[in-house]
């Protein structure tokens, strides 16, 4: 209804198949019911419509949500959720894949004109080097207009519901794209890793949420959003920071402990060393001040709950598969008097403002951190599926595409 | 080890065998594997100890946990609970029931003396019409320390773990003492809702937590705790209150519309004409503001995360009597960014300062709707048995004992 | 930049002087040295540039600032405030004064186009009863990206920087209108009420801010906006209600009397029996709970931070004419641990969507009480004289044109 | 009225003339009227009365309001501060100064009787090493019984107003006594630094107030208490920091730069730098995010108003000499939709919390730091005037007396 509503629209319109002139290449799942990608050369390059922005990818991340769609045929939680707005399953709409990424801003739709009064250095233009919010707003409801964007009762995540950025060139609204620098791509920040601050983003949130400096913190899960999460944790002022993870051990726990985790406990063959070391460690309570759950494992929402102390504060991100089974309430939450948050996304765009400020202080020493968590090859697009094998395989936690080589 | 820490060793210590020369009536659980309690004559008086005040006990009221308590043999929960701090069931040691009462202040223990610098208003005297906060708490922990005495990590319930208030006598920490009135008994509150004041701390406790002036709120369950919490979200600016019930339909639907309810909800056949009202009334959102779930039913935590927006609050203070058996933490807290509050108890002591001020305003015109939720007839000590029946059998929702007769 | 801030400009360039074909009758400010306002006949009809809604004004309320507009010769600070954009006052262009109204939605701008899949019933569509926010944001700085709009380091106001309401159309933002009801004007909220949401935001603001349930309020300034203030600390929970007044102490203590004010406070002859009444009342504390400065009179700052509590919260709405002379910030704040916001406007979109919601409830029974602050007269815009001689003299409070006469 | 009642009047009782048999040494405040202390040695140890704790000083640290004291003659202010509760100037009763120490408990007062089910670690037994807070509060007004005994309308501070740490031994009540180590004097906390954990915590309370992480910060002031705030903000994930100061500007930036400051600005010839400064790396916005004043200087205040931005935070830490005699509440506080709080002292007893998770963390590495601050020197306390001189002469900013000798 507005140019927002619009975009949207806009969007979902610009299907591959209907594309002008110009093609690019992208990644596409085409099948819902089988596995894999499909890599097309010949899709037409995406238009700009009121209020949007065209860019071209310079480098774009997987995520754990592409694994998955990646396998579709084995996840029929991932199907479900990519035809959420379409009602019918046998009326799938091929889209291109992918949600995390950084370019180069090529276009502005209709709509956008130069405002002098706006400070030049917020403002985005052709040539900048951008990076952007990929959940689609409806601007319609409650949540929209009370500040809360990234819950959005009807949010549509590109590379999900609507056209990505595996591909050489995507649109995303104009309030969507979050300025890097003004023209000095890789100055400040590597492609590589304005890639992935999407991700980042997540953990962003998470620590945000969670109020940190002088807690004790439990981190469940080692992957690349409970390390930069522990990372984060660190340089937010955790005193005492416990990491569980229950695969790839070495590597992951070697990362923990340069990344300031006190003690690294493998859960994997259960959680009596987590419990014993939180009851040595805790002080004058009966568990850990902070919880944040990252990996989604069943068992690891049990073991929030039994580690939390009184009064504690649980916070979720990691994404359950299915319901719980068991889940004591009484004992874990109402007794304990705790506090349970569920965290998704990004704030709109809080979180990113505040990314933006970590990027550019020293003292985090940013880059360097995201670099340890990244597989140091970059990959070209016709290399995905080694590239999704790697991951799959656990070769690698995080790895990045230049769909427009290298830069 | 300190004055507060002795409180719990004393009133311990304080069994009703060990009495000194007076002795006083009140009803004794002595043996958690037979239903029912025991009137008691002979038992010797409490004395109070080091910072301990007696009180003479005018009225008390009888709650859910003392309706547990009465039928043990059946609730294996309750067994459980009051023998946390026994470690052996077979070492259990009988103890006085009832921790909901108002009373006079009789005798004050020593270290307890009188400083002039303090305002009298404020001072716990002999004489003064008091009631009491009967949790305990240890004073050393994290908890204690930090604001939260109401989760301490060993708190004991007097009536519970310790000896309680269905006596003519009952001792407590100074600190726990609430005045209500220099001398003037009944002047502003009749002894039947003095003695329900720690029962309607748990609805202020709740509505605190909540902030639902201006939003929607759904209650689940229209009991006792339910409906305080009804009138109570009415005069803190709730815009529109559902209410749920499954038992006693006609009587407490009729009270919570009386209490400000906008839609009063039978859920005793499911819980389908309650998504549908919400789902008709929500503006701009996928449900209410705020859940607060007072029933403790099992099917009522299922209704509380499927009605709960987007951002969403949910309290929880109903018990749940065993682990949910399938809880989708995914759909219903993480995907919803909404937080869930375990409620536990009063806050000691900003909730009890809160009731008082609630007392002291004309404008919430308090003690007629409490007496609303109480029996009309006072009952004796000795009527304990038809009191408790009545209430098992659903006749009444709450009422009260004179254990010295009526005043 | 975006078509948010080429909404700004838009407006901008939409003087009255360059309209289109079709005219219409509007006050003017023409000379910021001179008193009073000019009524136009022949000023164009705004149009709505990309993303905007032209709105038919059916009632326009005036507030205190267009008092000052009018009076202008005499009000330094307004001549400042309305040349902040222009840097040069021999520059200054006239613009159409007024801020708060209602309308109807007579066409919307390009790029905005019906989207199905938003509900209906939050689109914004022609022959809409709508009102709006006139702040406009500039939808880049930091302010406007982290969900604080109001406070926009930019914002200008439709009505004192850019072209208002005091006419029969108006254009503004899509995002900014705000919708009342879908084309059954009037039968939920009348234009006159319509037309002075803006002023009851700021009120819901305020005591939003303020967390009232439960305490004790004092409201310095019984004017319109304290007293929409004071019936809304009545429906939030507030216990003890304090409200002052310096002039037209008659009428305004009868309505705070009504709107449920515990003490109505004189203080034109001083301070002291503010300070005894709050002094007797207070409970356990040195002061009341929650202070709301609403008149901006520099004795009320004063007394604000005289009588609040430790510990407690002043808001701080009316604005101070020029520097405090002496202010205790020690005594006042510090040592007090009192907490101390300032606050403009009415929050973008939370404050709206509240105000929503609260005419929706039956329970606060707003439309009859904001009646009662108003004028009955409805002016017609040729009786502007008259209407600001009224409000100079303080015969009213608060009254409504009716730009397209009456509907 | 109870025991913690009791512990001020105790206090205040044991005067040093009144003091049975066993003497020691202590610094004297006789004269208001007079500059300097006096050294006295034949003043009586103080007794434990009812829920006190004797505690041996192993080293006492001096304050800010220490060198007031020992000023008395030329600062109004401390004068009528030490007077408040005596009502009358020439009714003034020595007492013994200080208020930050460490030191070993010596006795145990009536009424504290081991508890064995308190972990042992949690309580205070004889040869504990502590230190104490030693704001002493009533535990009857609302701000003692709503977890703000910090701010008690009717706080007394030992060292102030009664018998302070200048001494061999102090007595305090159980509660305010602070577990350091179960008899390992100096394993983990050199005496030196156990002593200053006092103001320490004002640092800690201050930083805990203000939510640093992500944030940019100004800091307005760098003496002890800015410095250890620095380090804090810093270890708190504060993104950049401003460090402002007037006087030993080499020494203390170099401090400042080595705790994580990013620009130190000296502000003894104005302002200007620090706006420029500001403003020319303020992200999209119009100033810092939060400002710490920690200086008391009444230019500083000022300079908080200007360089906070719209929606930021402002907290008051330093104590303004006397009222600000121009204060722009207008611009600096309302239109900017800012938030101002006043700190005094330290949380009780979340604040020593929080420190005693600092220093057992690895991660601050907070021993060190705290050791640049003070001298190197450690004085007897026959060497006061020495210390006093050194202070006052600005050669030092912070200094330790061992009452007992070096340990």
């Amino acid at each position: 209804m507005n140019t927002n509503v619009q975009s949207i629209n806009t969007i979902k319109a610009v299907k591959y198949e209907e594309q002008a002139h110009k093609t690019m290449k992208c990644l596409i799942k085409k099948d819902l019911k089988k596995n894999g990608l499909d890599l097309e050369e010949g899709v037409g390059e995406p238009s700009p419509k009121f209020g949007e922005v065209k860019i071209r990818v310079l480098a774009t991340s997987v995520c754990g949500t592409d694994k998955s769609i990646y396998n579709s045929a084995n996840n029929a939680g991932i199907r479900h959720e990519m035809q959420r707005y379409l009602g019918d399953s046998n009326n799938y709409q091929p889209i291109i894949v992918g949600h995390e990424f950084c370019g180069i801003v090529e276009e502005l739709g209709p709509g956008i004109i130069a405002d002098n009064r706006i400070n030049q250095n917020l403002r985005i233009e052709i040539g900048d080097y951008v990076t952007a919010e990929m959940h689609i707003s409806c601007g319609h409801c409650l949540l929209c207009r009370t500040g809360n964007e990234h819950i959005c009762t009807s949010v549509q995540v590109k590379g999900v519901h609507l056209d990505g950025c595996f591909a050489q060139y995507v649109v995303v609204p104009y309030k969507n794209v979050i300025l890097l620098s003004k023209a000095n791509v890789e100055k400040d920040i590597p492609i590589r890793i304005g890639a992935m601050l999407d991700a980042f983003g997540n953990a962003v949130h998470t620590v945000c949420e969670a109020d940190v400096a002088g807690k004790s913190v439990a981190i469940l899960g080692a992957g690349p959003l409970g390390l930069m999460t522990c990372f984060l944790c660190r340089a937010y002022g955790a005193t005492h920071i416990y990491l569980t993870e229950a695969q790839d051990i070495e590597r992951r726990f070697a990362l923990g402990k340069e990344f300031g985790a006190d003690y690294c406990i493998d859960v994997s063959k259960g959680s009596e060393v987590l419990y014993k070391t939180v009851a040595k460690n805790a002080t004058g309570a009966n568990g850990v001040d902070v919880v944040l759950e990252m990996s989604g494992a069943p068992s690891a929402y049990n073991d929030a709950f039994k580690i939390i102390r009184n009064g504690g504060t649980v916070i979720l991100v990691g994404i359950a598969r299915e319901p719980l089974a068991q889940f004591d309430i009484a004992n874990g939450v109402i007794w304990k008097g705790a506090t349970v948050k569920g965290i998704f996304g990004r704030k709109m765009f809080s979180t990113w403002e505040t990314m933006l400020e970590l990027v550019r202080t020293k003292h985090l020493n940013l880059i360097p951190k995201l670099d340890k968590i990244l597989a140091s090859k970059i990959y070209k697009l016709d290399e995905y599926k080694e590239a999704f094998e790697t991951l799959s395989s656990g070769k690698e936690m995080k790895l990045v595409f230049t769909p427009n080589g290298l830069h």
